[in-house]
């Protein structure tokens, strides 16, 4: 039993410390960094992973449920589908105001890794896929003509904002809620 | 005068090379990787830049030109405002079909680097705000309601396309102009 937990909390350490890192300083952080924020020898994060691709894959995917409750208010909330698409921008903006921030850490990810097929981009891309599809189910219940096309367009603006407010190029408050808005518009929604 | 053209000639091969394996491989692309694929050598290198970080900068700012042109008309088009400034996401659409396209080079080189003044972080900001600056001045005199909102307003889209698009996760065509259209038409121009 003292092993499985120590196993656990040597995974837990590494990961914590590798989502904190790699969105800090990017992906191209080397193993010896990573192991030695962490706490961890090399030798376990080997005996945990096969790679350190394995392991910034493992830190996204860990991310994930919490990076979906910031974004998204829960089924059980009475508000209207197009309250709860711009309640998504509303919390863009909230989170790019913090000092730290770097942007969406998974599209970082993605346009660090330039390689789809990279275990950490193929969860970036199904984190990011289900927003769309957060997007899309709102669309459709809130009656737009398009709810795909306006789901797509959404995601644009909240990939452009955020990494153009990770890159400290702009700020976003008021700025994504009236895009979306205009575009909530259009879609006769 | 043959050891300036040498110079100029040595200069000319690391920052093509450099604008090349930088938007490929990303910013974290070694000194010697770089020298190789130039055919340069490392003195040479360091006699003509003081860092890698001097390489970047340059090559960004050298290929700046060549990018304004891709992006748009020239002044002596005649087409109107809303065409000029649609035209833009046409060529975005076109670019970012092609096979070798990973998003624009000016946002993932500030996604990457994570430092608003590492010295290439400030070319490519001054070149991210000249295509804002272009669109403000052409719903300017479009008569958009509010000229410096729209502009900013379609740099997220022109930012968030070319990084789904680079990262193979969206596929723009139609996408980028309708949701331009969208935002003409709602800024009343």
């Amino acid at each position: 039993m003292a092993t499985t937990t120590d196993k656990a909390s040597t995974r837990d350490r590494l990961l914590d410390a590798a989502a904190e890192l790699f969105y800090r300083d990017g992906v191209s952080l080397g193993v010896e960094a990573l192991c030695r924020a962490a706490g961890v020898s090399k030798r376990s994060m080997y005996q945990l992973f096969a790679s350190k691709d394995e392991v910034l894959a493992a830190s996204l995917e860990r991310r994930a449920p919490e990076y979906g409750r910031m974004l998204h208010l829960g089924p059980e909330d009475p508000r209207s589908p197009r309250e709860r698409i711009l309640y998504v921008f509303e919390q863009l903006e909230r989170v790019s105001a913090e000092d730290d921030y770097r942007g969406c850490p998974y599209l970082s990810a993605l346009v660090e890794l330039k390689d789809p097929e990279h275990p950490a981009s193929v969860v970036a891309l199904r984190v990011k896929g289900a927003l769309t599809e957060a997007f899309r189910a709102d669309a459709e219940r809130g009656g737009a003509r398009d709810p795909e096309l306006l789901a797509r367009q959404l995601t644009l603006v909240f990939d452009g904002a955020s990494a153009r407010a990770g890159a400290k190029a702009e700020t976003l408050t008021g700025l994504t809620t009236s895009t979306a808005t205009a575009l909530l518009d259009a879609s006769g929604m």
